[in-house]
């Protein structure tokens, strides 16, 4: 994987690069959209590629495992392959899902045993098989297996559960560099600063993952419900530390304006479940607020969903279409929903991009964020 | 509207012809996807019209009643506009919907009172009030109100409820001649035979409804849990009777080989949910017979969905990953599953059209009847 920071903000710590992997080019700062389950939920592969056109995509770790389990995606030569994506895609290492099972996962030293959500079975996840699992799933980009610690977290075990975070990466990096590429293209693994809403947690972990001398690094443990003022501070004191001359990638962020933000402080690359998941509940982000589209008074509003018609949905259907599909709860409201966020998610950080290379990124970013901030 | 015969098999009663209306040609036989309520659950409209490419789509006027209301369809200008379909259009009566209402609906010879299942409250529906509804929504065929009786159905009632259906037409007849089109192009009414499985009555009906020199005919009331022959005895009856010069639509029909079977008897138009709904379900209809997707058996084969690649999803997806879709409850799979099924039926009253015109559609549809009668 190659890295080349093409331009910088002069008026902040944003900056424009590529990301080079063998599945091709990934212009900074970049969004993912979130495949859980080898699929965006309700987009064909074609409308990704063609109508939000990302450079990479997100795979769940967790969900790949069970479903269709790593043997299958293992027999169809890979994720690439068993989806028909041709480009980057991220694995998470699964730390966050398996986390989020609460009463249903038993973190020890060695690693999580957790119980299935599907059913009820038990497996067990450590350093070691999260890396061969994300190898043989094939994502160009793999991430640490970490612990994720919830919010609000006392001192003690966000610093316990940081160091222990340490110690799983130093096995994971010694698995991964002990294993090939699985399917002859190179895969990339990225550590993962933790340390909670800790500031002196947050340096010592990054200062712990620079050294790890990854190709790329991230960024966990935020946007778990701390105010996005704390996340800013974090992101803003690990941004310090972490080597410039590598991406840094921001785990499960965020609005359209925490994006905007964390750009700002030196952030390259994003993911997040909002807009396709607040697409499927009818919330549309534009770049002049959100619409509640299930709200009466679109009912008989013919115009386009979204003038600046960044994806072919935004013009071809009306509000009051839109509207109406989610009132009769057609699943087809919820497709055109998911394509039209994820086709203004992927705009929003490409204006980044641009305005980045141009010069006037903060004044973009401050007109946009203020521009952003209604409910239309 | 107006309908030309462009050829006829010599060894059947099939026929080939051409319907054209204001929105355009519409080659038969043709067979209509079910759009309820202004969608073809989970297809995009430019999938419908590059994908699956039909000249037509059917709507059910219950539906659209109900939700998103004759007056918001009447505000976006018609049903085309509502929902940006630039091709034609024909709307059911609603009668059929009504029907299957049961305890919650009460019919009179003034019209038929009835429960709506969104919010239980009371509307009414009558000859001339449908005629309008229709006439507002804007199909470019609409359906005269008819009373769809149950499988099996009593003789006398049979009787009755036809001679009831026979008023109401007259009645549709003149409220539809008494009203102008309504958005400036051509709108055109075909009345509908019933009679359940009693031959005399089928044929008491087609020469009722013959005689209501009518540019298009329709036969309700079957395929409603009749064994196919008794479907085809009474087509066969009906297209004894009903003008050769205009254009035969069979209700609600059916599997891949009913459809076959009935343009062999002189059927030109047909719609049904069967695609549509059983694609959500995961069985997928094949030139080879049919498929259940979600069937282990398809877990690890990375084969095409199907190798004829009539649409694009044939090709692009594998047997294997479309299984997983449907595993993991994926709404992509029942996307990717009805525009296949949709694909596979107009391909093949396409084909049969093909084959009609070249002249060998008896042979042709009797090699693809028993190549489809199999469960892969
Ligand atoms: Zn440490
Ligand atoms: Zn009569």
């Amino acid at each position: 994987m190659e890295f080349k920071l093409s331009g910088k903000d002069a008026g902040s710590k944003a900056r424009a690069g590529v990301v080079t992997t063998d599945h091709g080019a990934i212009e900074t700062p970049i969004f993912m959209p979130v495949g859980t389950v080898a699929t965006v939920k309700g987009v064909h592969q074609r409308e990704l590629k063609e109508d939000i056109n990302p450079d990479i995509i997100l795979g769940n770790t967790y969900h790949l495992y069970l479903r269709p389990k790593t043997s299958i995606i293992e027999q169809a030569g890979g994720l690439h392959k068993f989806m028909n994506w041709d480009r980057n895609i991220l694995t998470d290492s699964g730390g966050f899902q398996v986390y989020s099972l609460s009463d249903n996962r038993k973190i020890k030293e060695e690693g999580v045993k957790f119980k299935s959500h599907i059913d009820g079975s038990y497996h067990f996840f450590t350093p070691e098989n999260v890396m061969d699992i994300q190898r043989t799933i094939g994502a160009d980009i793999i991430m640490a297996f970490d612990e994720c610690t919830p919010y609000p977290c006392d001192y003690n075990y966000a610093k316990r559960s940081m160091h222990m975070t340490h110690r799983w990466l130093d096995r994971c990096i010694k698995r991964f560099n002990e294993t090939p590429d699985k399917y002859g293209y190179e895969q990339t693994l990225f550590p993962i600063v933790q340390g909670s809403t800790y500031k002196d947690l947050r340096r010592q972990s990054a200062e712990y993952i620079a050294n790890s001398g990854a190709q790329g690094n991230a960024i966990g443990g935020l946007s778990v419900g701390e105010p996005a003022e704390e996340m800013y501070e974090m992101t803003e004191v690990v941004c310090e530390i972490l080597p410039e001359d590598k991406p840094r990638y921001l785990m499960g962020v965020g609005t359209p304006i925490n994006i905007l933000e964390n750009i700002a402080l030196g952030i390259d690359m994003f993911d997040c479940v909002m807009p396709t998941r607040n697409a499927r509940n009818g919330m549309l982000f534009t770049a002049h607020g959100t619409i509640n589209i299930k709200n009466k008074k679109w009912e008989a509003d013919f115009s386009p969903i979204d003038e600046m018609g960044i994806t072919d949905v935004d013009t071809y259907y009306t509000k009051a279409y839109l509207r109406h599909l989610f009132a009769a709860n057609e699943y087809l409201g919820k497709q055109i929903a998911t394509i039209h966020n994820l086709g203004f998610y992927l705009w929003l950080v490409r204006e980044a991009r641009k305005h980045i290379l141009a010069g006037d990124f903060t004044d973009w970013k401050n007109k946009m964020v203020k521009q952003m901030d209604k409910r239309l």
